[in-house]
């Protein structure tokens, strides 16, 4: 990494390394102390490109039957790709970030997701010519219980709020746009959180409010999301629940596959595929033309899909 | 379909339909007939851009777990993004085609696909000024049976050597270049087959040279496929082959959902989701960077899809 940093002073692109890093390791043991089982194997990778990641996968838990909470740090030239799909000027590139998916077990227990990056381009002399921020979380459920959902946006929108109350609704908004399967109708993938990309910074918001906004949102999360695991993880489930967290499933992986940016921007441009596909849940189901039975919990769950709500 | 209709003689398009029409109720027939369980379902749809299908699928049965035999007849104006993927110059399409695929319970019996389709493109005044055709075949094995591999390919070599000498050769590396995950470091998705596209007819091989040909290759199928079927049906088969079994469908997914020019174009022009993804397998494992045991049958499986070999 030695070739990019600056003298004098700690930069920004150390200081959203090393909040990574330490979130991935926070993360990582209190999710282990949740599942009270499984524990995170640990993958340390090199890009021939530039660069490398750190993949801590978990599998087969008490809570968890898979997940993993990544962290990536990679660099490289500037390729015609890069210039057509992101639109990048410069000569070289630098992106850093965390990148986390749980799948539990139990159907009851929802699906979470969450990613906070930075990106810098430089020009043929190594000066940053362009920076910006981006990342989220959201949750997927099978089941829909309003006050985990509540729950769960509340938190962001409190860690939101703090920086500024116009950032949730603009973030939640986003998030809603973003995680959608335009070829099921529409459909969203879950029910939402915050979503933000391309924040440059500026006179009022400058670099250092969007990475202690990153820290901020990634210290959330454990917040938001174990309080729901701890109340749904010993509900008891049938087979058929089992199977519709697999057929949801599906369309989890139909999302990540077909319209991830993140996703495809990866396996387009010679990232590590196993790193990158440890998003896709353990287990999947493919029926032809599945619907629930009406007014069943399962068609519910799809009526919020096809609508998001405002949840706080 | 009657703004088409061309006066005076059964045009290539009738033909072609009548073709896909006839082959798809043959094959149903012959797969109902080795499943011995269960039944095709039908959906007739129709699309609102113009045109529509006939959707058959096989769930739940004896051999076939999931599998699907479509055929659709659609058409439209020619829009901006066709005329940019697709590279179309005319006002109005024409697309006509029979799409099938199966996929066994038994880990031993192989995954099979077979799509053969008609293109035809118009000027503003109903002109046709461009068409073609395009199709193939290509099996899936999740285990090695070199026979079996061999009598496929034999098959469809003979069909192909009535017309031209030079045909297998090319389709099945035209087939063995296309069915390729490039993110799994160019591991094909199966043992190939032939494959095709953009044939236009030229002076020595016309267009109805070109509708015989998909018209041998179509039925040719249940020559090349049943019989192994058969061989392999009844095999025992433990939790773990089928594990692996659905581990080698995930990347089936991966490859229809992240490469399959077919499946993205329909998905990205409002075709009918459950029809396309029909094509999905029935249950599907994603295990993070899962090897098989070093000198077992299921390395050597991955070994043969890292590098195609010549079968006849």
């Amino acid at each position: 990494m030695n070739v990019f940093i600056m003298e004098n002073a700690i930069s920004i692109k150390e200081q959203f390394i090393d909040f990574i890093h330490s979130l991935q390791n926070n993360i990582c043991k209190a999710i282990e102390a949740t599942d009270d089982k499984a524990i995170f194997s640990e993958d340390k990778w090199e890009r021939g490109e530039g660069g490398g990641g750190i993949t801590r996968v978990i599998e087969n838990g008490n809570v968890f039957e898979k997940g993993g909470i990544n962290t990536s740090i990679v660099y490289g030239e500037v390729t015609d790709n890069m210039r057509k799909q992101l639109n990048i000027e410069g000569q070289e590139w630098f992106a850093c970030g965390i990148s986390a998916v749980l799948h539990p077990g139990n159907p009851f227990v929802p699906t979470v997701h969450f990613n906070y990056r930075y990106f810098e381009v430089y020009d043929g002399h190594k000066n940053i010519i362009d920076s910006w921020f981006g990342g989220g979380t959201d949750l997927t459920p099978c089941y829909l219980f309003e006050e985990d959902i509540k729950h769960f946006h509340g938190i962001h929108k409190n860690a939101c709020d703090a920086f500024d109350i116009t950032l949730y609704p603009a973030f939640k908004k986003h998030c809603d746009e973003y995680f959608v399967n335009k070829h099921r109708n529409n459909e969203s993938r879950g029910v939402g959180g915050i979503f933000y990309d391309y924040q440059r910074g500026d006179e009022k918001k400058d670099k250092t409010f969007w990475l202690n906004f990153a820290d901020a949102c990634g210290n959330s999360f454990l917040k938001a999301y174990i309080p729901i695991v701890e109340k749904r993880k010993e509900t008891a489930f049938t087979n058929e629940q089992k199977h519709w967290q697999e057929i949801r499933r599906g369309r989890y992986v139909e999302f990540n596959l077909v319209h991830d940016r993140g996703t495809l921007f990866g396996l387009h441009t010679n990232g590590r595929t196993e790193s990158i596909l440890m998003s896709l849940p353990p287990t999947v189901r493919f029926n032809y033309d599945h619907h629930p039975a009406a007014g069943s919990e399962e068609e519910k769950l799809e009526q919020v899909l096809q609508s998001p709500r405002e949840w706080v």
